[in-house]
């Protein structure tokens, strides 16, 4: 296409990056904006620009905010002494929606990968021991994902701290309304044995 | 979540309203914009709030612009002669995409649709009566999907066009690369009536 739409083609190109959407969608997304300029595009953008603005990493736990500390970190009404160590906020997010979970998060930013090179240095893992050390810790749950990397990073967490508090991880059986037959066997053998009496 | 990530929340539920993208995969997008933001967060929201103001429908055609017309009925080198009646913008840059049409367009803006009650008032039909009479068009190609909706439409413009202009649709048949066994019956049905000699 020529030149007086290549902002609307910049803008295809910039969407395809998003992921979730590839270059198809992405032109279809584009479209449906500028039908819907007043309606969606205009506060999009303003949304764009104001969290490109604000949002920030919190400089305890890692969750993204808008202050230094973040909504969690900063409220009175969560329990200090347990810490729920996730992989990345999307994880952290998840739990909050369950509304469960009463005390505050560590986020990793990722998980051990020797693949990847990704050893404790580049996770938030050092500053947990501190956190550990210097807060008054009584309980860390591992809710890291049952993938191989997740686990490594948990035993590693698991060896750093050891002695010092309570270690927990999250229970593994059949999700809330799964169908065994849909199940692998994994899952299967993990809810076997942690099976309970009626 | 607390109140200083409201902006955030606002944004994810900005973002699932578009096409192809839910909530989840909206707060997906959204930790990645944050994680992007010199990169891709800064530069999707300024190139958003460019093409809020500068896009436009251009005024012949109905294609999307930042002009009065577009850049194709601005353009010197297309045909004056062939009119490709598309279904909406989307059609119309998947047939530049192909490259291989050298007239211009005309957008209708959807398909008749007795079901959602759209007439042929609500889309571009008498604006394209008046451009064959007004413009020196020679051919109308109806280049509008095989649904039922887009051959009732393909049917009516005919009915209103008949006799004034040499009118045709696009072939029907098996895709490039596409396997017999993938294909519908209609498609095999209608390649099969209009198969040619080798």
């Amino acid at each position: 296409m020529g030149n007086s739409t290549r902002d609307i083609d910049a803008l295809i190109e910039l969407m395809a990056k998003l992921p979730g959407l590839g270059p198809r969608s992405a032109r279809r997304a584009v479209l449906h904006l500028i039908r819907k300029r007043a309606l969606l595009l205009t506060p999009l953008a303003d949304m764009m620009q104001q969290v490109a603005a604000t949002a920030r990493e919190c400089a305890r736990c890692g969750n993204v905010g808008t202050e230094d500390l973040c909504d969690i970190c900063n409220s009175e009404k969560r329990a200090t002494g347990e810490l729920c160590v996730v992989e990345d906020v999307a994880d952290l997010w998840a739990m909050e929606r369950s509304g469960v979970f009463k005390g505050r998060y560590h986020v990793l930013g990722g998980t051990l990968s020797a693949l990847d090179s990704i050893g404790p240095e580049e996770l938030r893992i050092p500053r947990l021991v501190t956190r550990v050390e210097t807060e008054e810790i009584t309980e860390v749950i591992l809710a890291v994902g049952a993938t191989i990397d997740g686990q490594t990073t948990a035993h590693y967490i698991a060896d750093q701290l050891e002695g010092r508090v309570r270690l927990t991880s999250l229970a593994q059986g059949v999700p809330i309304g799964g169908e065994l037959d849909y199940l692998d066997d994994g899952t299967i053998t993990a809810a076997l044995n942690a099976r309970k009496d009626i």
